[in-house]
């Protein structure tokens, strides 16, 4: 397999969508406390994989690029619709680099920004109906609906652990969650959606679920390890801002598990206490341990496993298509996941 | 006229909407910390204003109460999903007689329980289809889409204002933000897409936006004036609640640009101040400086100049249409709406 087809792809999918972007970002009134807002997270960068899966899905199945541009576009601004709202539930502090939208700005308009952005999707969407008329537009919409659920769902799950305090979870509950908050906006709905535009048929589309499932959620894990191991600025986030944020990943999760009764009250105690009230000698000890527990080991291993079980589940999805780059690309995506630093 | 009508109509329209929006408050996973916190709001009661304007129109235009419904409940749905994002965004600690949603269960649960309202409104719009066909459906749709814009935009200046101190602002300023955040969702959308379900045409539907406007912002001035004047039982928000928020009401607008020097500076510093900071006797003192300055009987002349600019423009938008008791009631709403205790 070509190690430059993933970046090459995932380059060139992602301009196509910066530029039909620009067309839903362009500056308008209210522009300071709105409009501009809404631009900064968009403009950050980022590697487009969601919207590159969309549109590499729709041409393997044989649809042209224009009539998935604009569902991808449509993605990419929900998906900045939700990195807004989740940094001001998760309290966290920078966002690819920069400080979040709501420590630059404050809560109330970062809020509103959000719901801009959902909205600005829903104007894409809404858009379809020009390219692919009433039907398949409004088909699109209800996926749409689905996955934003999913994901809004999956965030309540998470919100109410960390509210709950919750320390006795298992690896299903977290599967559970990851499914619904990661897999349904980033593999998921992009493969579905371009299966619909591609063959103009529902038939099938339930299997992109699973494929989506072990690709979003080897993903996932992937991304929880590099906020804890990666060094901070070619990451973006904080490094270990999950851990500041009593974050539910995977390897917490373990190590609640494997840790000792001494263990387990000091980590009660330190995912209690408000995120202000935590401290860096406790997040230090909090990574040490899991090092010491094999953590990141375990975690790892679950997440190669995942990605292994999506390369398979690919090539039963893609068999009967013919050979073409974007079909190459999505079968090297599983390992792309995983190789990402 | 019967002073009765509106309160009938309003009571009758309002429990078929109730009896219809519980197919989409059911209890679902997760309930704890999601949809059990989203049917907190629409299950506080309410005037049912919005969904009722929507079914008298659409029924007044020849239509049937079941092709108006669904947009109903989709528009409460809509309205209580900005009631919660508002009042995160306006730090507000009452709604409807009892402690706002992110009071009870925090910022991070009541933003993302807000989008899930949303979402379950975008359902509503979707679900359309069946009965409406997915052209008409997308239509409606796509009025949302503006209506929940315009009130988004209203909501960026409302909160820019008192990001910046704002204090010179007009009566035209304060004019534009009303329209924008208020009226579209309150009296405009339900006008436009009941008359768009009514007549299945686009034709005049422009019109609805100056008899909206008058209607809609003799409305909110009235509601504002009732949040200073009322008593707080009855009114369910904090008593005087929006000078504690620093809101630009057309009083306090009115206010800035009569008061001397010397009160200017007082005003400057009270709306300069976090919310935490502001002291009773403060607030007491701007209230008592809006009396002596006539604040309130100007915003009364306001109020009562847009309700008679109402009560012209619906005589002509319903000239040609048979008498009917929904034609009735609409020719009510620009009384009842100054008479509201």
């Amino acid at each position: 397999m070509n190690a430059d087809l993933a970046p090459a792809v995932l380059a060139e999918y992602g301009q196509v969508t910066r530029v039909a972007l620009c067309d839903y970002l362009r500056p308008r009134h209210p522009q300071r406390h709105l409009y501009g807002l809404a631009a900064d997270y968009p403009r950050r960068g980022g590697r487009m994989l969601r919207p590159s899966l969309c549109i590499a899905t729709a041409r393997a199945f044989g649809a042209g690029l224009d009539d998935a541009v604009r569902s991808a576009v449509a993605l990419e601004l929900l998906h900045n619709a939700f990195l807004v709202h989740d940094d001001v539930e998760d309290e966290s502090a920078a966002r690819r680099g920069r400080p979040t939208l709501h420590a630059l700005h404050g809560v109330p308009l970062a809020v509103n920004t959000g719901d801009a952005l959902a909205l600005l999707g829903l104007r894409a969407l809404i858009d379809n109906r020009r390219t692919l008329g009433p039907r398949l537009a409004m088909r699109i919409m209800e996926e749409a609906e689905r996955m934003a659920r999913e994901s809004i769902e999956g965030q309540a799950l998470e919100l109410g652990w960390r509210r709950d305090n919750a320390m006795s979870l298992s690896e299903a509950d977290y599967l559970e969650m990851v499914l619904k908050k990661t897999c349904w906006y980033t593999t998921i709905w992009p493969s579905r959606v371009g299966a619909l535009i591609g063959t103009r048929s529902d038939r099938h589309l339930d299997r992109f679920i699973r494929f989506g499932f072990f690709l979003g959620a080897a993903f996932q894990i992937t991304d929880d390890l590099l906020n804890l191991e990666g060094d901070a600025h070619r990451y973006g986030k904080e490094l270990a801002g999950d851990l500041w944020e009593g974050k539910r990943t995977l390897m917490l999760i373990a190590l609640l598990r494997q840790s000792s009764a001494r263990e387990q009250a000091r980590l009660a105690a330190f995912l209690a206490a408000p995120r202000p009230a935590r401290r860096g000698p406790d997040v230090a000890w909090v990574r040490e341990r899991m090092e010491a527990h094999g953590c990141f080991e375990y975690a790892r291993r679950v997440a190669h496993g995942l990605a292994g079980a999506a390369r398979s589940e690919g090539v039963a999805l893609y068999a009967g298509l013919p050979r073409s780059r974007d079909r190459a690309f999505i079968d090297a995506l599983p390992a792309w996941v995983l190789a990402r630093t």
